[in-house]
């Protein structure tokens, strides 16, 4: 019941199948890191990898067995024990050594959250791409400007569409950070790492430099699953769930924007924008001739979604003592559904930018529609150091007002006034009224979009590496 | 990864199946009431009604048609028409007859709304019975009131499950009330009906009295459902949507009050409540002495989330023209997450207060804790004629002040007060001094909740009758 | 900074003063309630009047000490205690008698709710009776329907307009009881009313038939402010707040639908309706031709705005113990704004309404625009018995298709259609392609919403009694 | 009525005064920006300046006059016009030249927003300067860490205060950043700032290098507001205040966790942390011995409320057109709300974190409280290779469960238990069971965040300069 995800990439990245997935690859990862310290042998640690690639759990049964704890990991470690025992039984006591609930599913939700940011990031490329070429080919195609549903001023599609670019762009930028960003979770039963560091000093492990083992195994951890090693564990300081979630409304809202941009364009009465067309897209159950813009549809239902789901997360700030009574347990479905939206809406984003056809001949029937009216800021300009600034403003309101009146066309009655004519010769009144010619710096800021767009690719290149081959566990792809 | 809800009645009653369903029951309720009418022959019906009641049709599949109209009617209307045709090809085209995607969804979410909300009010009715019983068996039995964390005055476990019972319980009314106003939606392409009265005037269908056919359909398709006959079509006036939402929230909110409240009664230092034992509940993946409040944790974690789901519906309202680009298809989502959550807590709230521990030892003990200044209030009342009201209120404030800062108990300090003997007899300040004592009107309000309830529970007798084997369509149970 | 609101009759109701003369009002009907059932003497309370009636107090100061306790309530009776000594030493003592700051602050709240409502449901009945007459006169004045921002068949203007009076006035009339539901506090320190009860035994009070004198006290008080008394406080039982709020959200989105209809109705290409004239309004400070569709956009941003307020309100259900820390402070400001935006968008809708202009000739041209695919659906309708209805809207959806493409208008396709011609007579399609032929049940439909708006206003007339000179305190009005 | 903010520093700054004042300085930058690339004569600009400086105007009738226009530029464009022609003739035809009311609004706010975070860093550098020495002096002061309300496991108050240190810090940083980068707009009536461009080109101006005259003006504005220079005008493109709004929720957000904790803390049975004191502080309007944690309070309301009013922001992120009808009007009064309670929490944050009171003796009680069960985890730890991980947990759970049953205390049973005496000795056992030596990583963790603590005051040195004496226009300080 939400068209604008379903079936697209970051689905199945977020599924519940790809949320246990990313579970036992952290369980993978604590073994491997603590392996790595010392803590438990590697052998443990290749069981443990072992059986978590081949296991095939019960995840209804899981679900509801969340439902004792309040978190699906106790019932995990349960059956992922079990399955670690029964086919390598010296390794099962070396399962989650140390660990608590929190751990293991805070960071799975990272995880989860960086593969569906990379799927989303993809969508944005190529959404940036597409519009990018739209505002090249358009940069000097004049149109109406619109402001507060009335005709204002001309502008032009390129600058519409660098508008569009620019916004998405940047926040994709922002993304790519907060994908970078997002950190692994290791504190222990209350964020004091205790029963991590207990177990290390029980096996000897000392820490180079006579630090904490227990910091030792957390940045190791960290880096066998490419994310980032926070200051503090942060089971009550949710900063990374919130601010991750505020970047997520960020973007639908920049995607909303072009949505309903998009929409109004194509309007009946405007005509200036077409949907990309496809077999079926668009059509009504009722009326035969219908093609409906529906991709921008759906991307102003995402923008309409998110915000709200972002807000629970900012509540979910308020995380009282070591570990929150409810306000953890809030963040997971609207993190999730924040995450799926945002794809849903990348994705849908992709299509519509790629297809978006422009119709420059409405626009241009559309620059006629008010027969001048459009250029009269214009007129003021040209006649404010003789009528004074307000005068001048005052006088075109009224030939404006009397225009929409009798219906004698503005430019016409302009032509023809002799407050006017005193003023500006008929060919300075016929090239000012040209609205192609009143296009300010419309070009130059599309060219900044233009260069702007290119700086971020370049800078793109370099993602993160986690995602990558090299940093995953090599069981689960 | 929502435990609140994972499993419980509900979640079937809303599953993407549940959805289909409706929206067969509400076809065939359409084609029923034009039967009715003499739109369409009844043998349609009945064939439309017999190949809803064996159809098997590809959800998934489904679903990510939904992308293409922007909502899953279309194609789930070309699917089921497919298979009318395929085993009755003479009713194939009395499917959907002049019909249009929002008709059916609307319609389709208010069955499913009903149906959910019919599982909720049996969780609630249970959630009510159980805490009569608590308010009940403690009517009498005193603890702290605490206001703003602090120990304030006395109160009674009992006036404490009196307020959730009557905060639920009043909601549990108004939910009810509802559920019974939950209209069908029938408008057609635009909200004119247009298409439904061209097909019933081509088939000589003459309304009595000479009104409308289609209103006529209309109030024929409402019965056959069981829900309320709209004066108008109401696909841009959402208020049915919205303001469900916004009892939904109200109830999440009374049961996250219950929730906090027993939350901050089982905090280890106050104890004065346990939440039901049960193999396995409430345990930690860490620590072996953990028995956490879960359910309690769970109806909090709910009333986190609902108020911003429906805030979303809100939003939706602002829906321009005759169908919204992006209102509608954002408000699906968040009311079925809204109704699920809403449906996790009643049945996490009644598990919670069937099961419920009162500690009435540990109330005793807490009462004693501040060694009298529990009752300084009332102590100040005796004293105000003596000492002034505020002259009373500041001498107590400084005698607790000094009991914090002396550690000497104040109801000591108070039995040797000179002051304090000049107006009051040692007899009447350790009456004065007992807390149970100082109940107020403790006993009455829980007798006036506890009549209310009972109130409730009589008008409850009369359930809207839709929901029963008499109005839905008998090939879907 | 909110100009939807900025000096709207609300405005004054719902100041800091206002605020303040509502909280005096309720320390007097408690001084004069605690007199009716004798626990103080009737000249206190009067004297207590007398001294609200003309005090003059420094709000700044007070809004400063609110700091001091979280709320006003402490530092207001401190001072007001003061001036009642200063001018009537013996009355001093009985001001707030038994009382908590909560239950003169909840109190007063729900006064300042009833006087803005009053407020509010006046100019909603200036919003409906000129919706009603937009509907009365444009009742079969025919204009093109839009689904998704794409024409879709023809409705009228009249049954736009009774969507809108359906809407407001339904609404409108879900206010009005929730204005005549709103509840007195009354609960004491910690909603028992100990106090209270404690001062009345020992001044002798006896309730009649042997009930609490406490909850004597409640009904008087609620009566002498003609609200609602509640069964139990309410203190931490917060639907009346939240609902309250409910409310409002679905007045701000009714009215916010009608907003946005009127601006996509006033964009400049289609140019259906005009905002009411007036000097300066919908001024440009750049743009002399502008003539911005403000009162519409004043609608449009009220909407945006109060869900969110009321998710505030929702989020504070969850009140712990017998008075929470922090939920219960949040209420204020966002309960305020909410009725604030809300008083101000219900004025700017009676503005709007009460000057909206339609254009009919500019609606008959729009229809004309798609050149009959408007009526594409009822071709298929008498085309579905010779077609198949797949078959029909099929072929209408090709022919539409081509229209577009070829530029052939779509009704002059139909009229040379030899599919078509063999089924349907020329006069017949004649018929058919009228658009203002097909308007279905549009003209009963508005027929019905003017009853139901008739029948709104004979039900009206029992404003609730409360607000009357009879029922406040004489000494502010 | 938000008592969190009442007379704050940030009040004064985010008045509607200030905001005039803030649309005056930008005025007057726009002036000066023009004079220095040689659009108008720099006596102009001097004259505007003055005039901006000495001119006293009436904010509530500027307020009313908002309604006429949907925002309150146009009046004061015109009142502010007439000072500037009463006092200087010449200049008046140069103010506001080429301008349109969003420039001038969208860059005050953005000042406005400025020099409130100024304030607000200010307090939050009080806040962590006093938690940082929390985290000092008590980095070794063991407590009771509590998960889901149950005690867990040992911590330190160092480690708490640490995290209220470490949350906080961070997001001042960002909140830095975010100050930082607030961005100047000038864009014209449609954003291609044509008409700036046109009046600079009827004045010869020539752009070095051959560029937009218009885009030099803006990075002049810019420089002389000490405000970011954006590549694009973002009339519509709204993330720069959606942000600036998510940082806000953040900060409630972290400062709203260190509230509910201090509260937690304060609860009369734990009694951890204690307010600071002072003069009339906390008090109750009813009850004696009340002292109330009542900053905390007031921190908890604070990040209840914020989320909501940035939920509006993201839903205004959707702004159609070149200037939406309605979502730009939504955006002023919700973030003046978000900075002016975000203001409020920061100062109330700081009074709270320099009187905080921590109380060792009651966390050393409470340590004690479950006799053991506390460091349950740790035997747990030392009996996994014995018993198995899976095997110890489960018997110590049978332990603690036995002693919340029969009394008998935790420790007691776990000393005197033959199947542990069986594994540790009696010398080792006490060990285990001393909760002050079970402290992880707490004390290396608190080093962590002292450590980046001093970092980032190292690097708030460097705060940017606008603010400062040298970037505003000098007659308005």
């Amino acid at each position: 019941m939400a068209p604008v995800r379903a079936g697209v990439p970051t689905e199945a990245a977020l599924s519940d199948g790809a949320w246990l997935s990313a579970m036992l690859d952290t369980e993978v990862a604590l073994a491997r890191a603590q392996a790595q310290i010392g803590m438990i042998p590697w052998s443990s640690a290749d069981s443990i990898a072992a059986a978590a690639g081949s296991w095939r759990c019960d995840l209804v049964s899981l679900a509801r067995r969340a439902r004792e704890a309040a978190n699906p990991v106790v019932g995990f470690v349960q059956e992922f024990t079990r399955e670690v025992a029964h086919r390598y039984p010296e390794a099962a006591d070396d399962v989650h050594r140390g660990s608590t609930s929190q751990d293991i599913l805070d960071t799975a939700t990272m995880l989860l959250a960086a593969r569906a940011l990379d799927l989303i990031l993809d969508d944005l490329e190529r959404v940036c791409a597409a519009l990018a070429g739209l505002a090249e080919r358009h940069r000097d195609t004049p149109m109406a400007a619109r402001t507060l549903t009335q005709h204002a001023v001309p502008t032009t599609f390129g600058l519409k569409a660098a508008g569009w670019l620019h916004a998405i762009g940047e926040e994709s930028l922002r993304l790519r950070q907060a994908r970078g960003d997002l950190p692994a979770q290791l504190g222990g039963a209350a964020g004091t790492l205790a029963a991590y560091q207990e177990y290390a000093e029980l096996r000897g492990v000392v820490a180079p430099g006579g630090g904490s083992p227990a910091l030792e195994l957390a940045s190791a951890f960290a880096e066998e699953l490419g994310l980032a090693d926070p200051a503090l564990p942060w089971h009550t300081a949710r900063a990374p769930i919130a601010a991750l979630g505020a970047e997520l409304a960020l973007l639908t809202g920049a995607l909303g924007k072009f949505g309903t941009d998009v929409l109004n364009l194509a309007r009946t009465e405007v005509a200036e924008a077409i949907e990309p067309v496809a077999e079926g897209r668009g059509a009504s159950s009722a009326m035969p001739q219908k093609r409906n813009p529906v991709l921008a549809t759906l991307l102003v239902s995402a923008a309409l979604q998110v915000p709200s789901f972002v807000s629970v997360l900012m509540h979910c700030l308020v995380a009282e003592d070591e570990r929150p009574a409810g306000a953890w347990h809030a963040e997971w479905q609207p993190l999730r559904e924040a995450l799926r939206i945002a794809g849903g809406a990348a994705h849908t984003a992709a299509e519509l930018a790629e297809g978006l056809l422009a119709r420059p001949a409405a626009m241009a029937r559309n620059l006629r529609l008010t027969e001048g009216q459009l250029v009269a800021e214009r007129l003021a300009v040209h006649l404010a150091d003789a009528l004074g600034k307000a005068g001048a403003k005052q006088h075109l309101g009224r030939t404006a007002a009397a225009a929409t009146e009798t219906g004698v066309p503005f430019s016409r009655a302009v032509r023809t006034d002799p407050g006017i004519l005193e003023h500006l010769s008929p060919e300075r009144i016929e090239q000012i009224l040209d609205p192609a010619d009143y296009l300010g710096a419309a070009g130059a800021l599309v060219d900044r979009a233009l260069e702007a767009h290119r700086l971020r690719c370049r800078r793109g290149g370099d993602r993160p590496a986690a995602g990558s081959d090299a940093s995953f566990p090599a069981h689960r792809r």
